[in-house]
């Protein structure tokens, strides 16, 4: 089949490559903002050919949507408004309340697919798609009924043939959910670097000192602002939400060493501890 | 050589286990708190011995103190009126002012040396004793010239035999360096797994979405409340000063996104980006 592939970044492209290696996608169509990442993904062989968007949506069996979240809306509709009752459309974003509301008495709701596969990384752009991207994690799917059969058990076969498994949800549980378990692990770690870049000027001595701890909370802290601004802003409510509660967890730290009371913040990390029930 | 590894955990049980290969350790006894942690210990072969802390020291060339920071003070300083002008003692804490005060006129404080080996994990115990756990990483040693010559080559090539490479460092300078890169870190971590645990209550959800970013800013937070309640409380004045700016770097996400001021969420992530600059 032909994939077009709209935003051929870290998940448009590690998806294209994903598809093209398992020899689902005979030909994958990139459409993309810029000609300089177009360029890139066709010089990477992860897509085949640049289109602009209609002539790539006229193309394909499958529209796989993977850009940010705030143009995604007025992508997805655009697309709707143009596929034949053949034609299968999916988003990647991760965020699925705004999405999911904005599409759901389109006409062509049936034949979308509203998706977020958990895998990313920090990098950003064509250079950072890799290949066995998705094996092993989740998808989730929303709004499965609003999917039509033929669209759900095609858009599922393409994930699990990824190698991921799905779970379902509804849109607005999936985005307190990833306000949870995505977007406060982002800011925090956008905050936590601004912490040591606003206060400590020896950097050499962090490079040098930086062990492993520093490195995997700090990671997520090179990721791209056109991808996480408007995925916070969207999600807004929700980050609030969990920001509000991560602030107060911290002051509850900060008071513990302020009265020196050394048994709740022992208490406190002890609480902390049974995230193990969760975490692998 | 005999090494006398006083708290058989995971950096103590670490080095034991990385010097025994070396051929460096002929002989390694263990000192611990709990006969149960000696007994792993002897049973997973990290020490060949264990004794109550007078014979231990007696017999030990070198005395390696890996205990929890509140109890390191204590114990350098039983340890250090006990040897003889032959015997070198090193600790290994994440701290380095208040014992390296506390010991500044001692008589034979240039037989001490105050290291902290940038390296951990978030498990704790003999069970979570590595080999090869330090290559790679740097040392600090700090008031150096407190020690003697003998002294410190002695230490620095034990580590440097590890595949650590050496910094120096003032104590006070360690401990502000160390809020940044490693307790704050830690804090968060806690704060974060208690902010999910005490709001997000489908867990199975967290479980199956939970991917790469929240698997590693939570990791820490599985870390012994035994190891890192001292450091804190210990470190309090940097580790507030730290904690404080963190919030405070939190509270402008939080107002970026109340007033819908995306070009100021942009700029705060932006800014968080130049932490590339310091990470590899």
């Amino acid at each position: 089949m032909t994939i077009t592939v709209i935003g051929v970044g870290l998940i448009g492209g590690s998806m294209a490559i994903g598809l093209k290696e398992l020899g689902i996608a005979k030909k994958v169509i990139g459409v993309g903002k810029t000609t300089a990442s177009l360029e890139k993904a066709l010089q990477l062989k992860i897509i085949d050919e640049a289109l602009a968007l209609d002539e790539a949506v006229m193309q394909a069996d499958i529209v796989y949507i993977a850009i940010p979240v705030d143009a995604t809306v007025d992508i997805a509709i655009r697309v709707l408004d143009m596929i034949s009752d053949k034609q299968i459309v999916v988003d990647a974003g991760s965020n699925k309340f705004t999405l999911c509301d904005a599409i759901k008495d389109h006409p062509r709701r049936k034949q979308f697919v509203a998706s977020h596969p958990m895998w990313g990384t920090e990098f950003s752009g064509p250079e950072a798609a890799v290949s066995g991207a998705f094996s092993g994690r989740a998808c989730v799917v929303c709004e499965k009924n609003k999917s039509s059969e033929t669209a759900l058990n095609t858009v599922e076969k393409l994930y699990k043939d990824l190698g991921m498994h799905i779970i379902y949800m509804s849109a607005e549980n999936h985005d307190i959910h990833a306000a949870y378990i995505s977007h406060i692990s982002h800011i925090t770690s956008f905050a936590l670097a601004n912490t040591v870049l606003e206060k400590e000027k020896e950097e050499d001595a962090i490079f040098e000192m930086a062990g492993g701890g520093f490195e995997s909370t700090v990671r997520l802290a090179k990721s791209s602002p056109a991808m996480w601004a408007p995925i916070f802003m969207q999600n807004k409510e929700n980050v609030l939400d969990v920001l509000n509660e991560h602030i107060s967890q911290l002051r509850k730290f900060k008071a513990s060493l302020e009265k020196e009371n050394m048994d709740y913040l022992v208490e406190l990390i002890e609480n902390a501890n049974k995230i193990k029930r969760i975490l692998k």
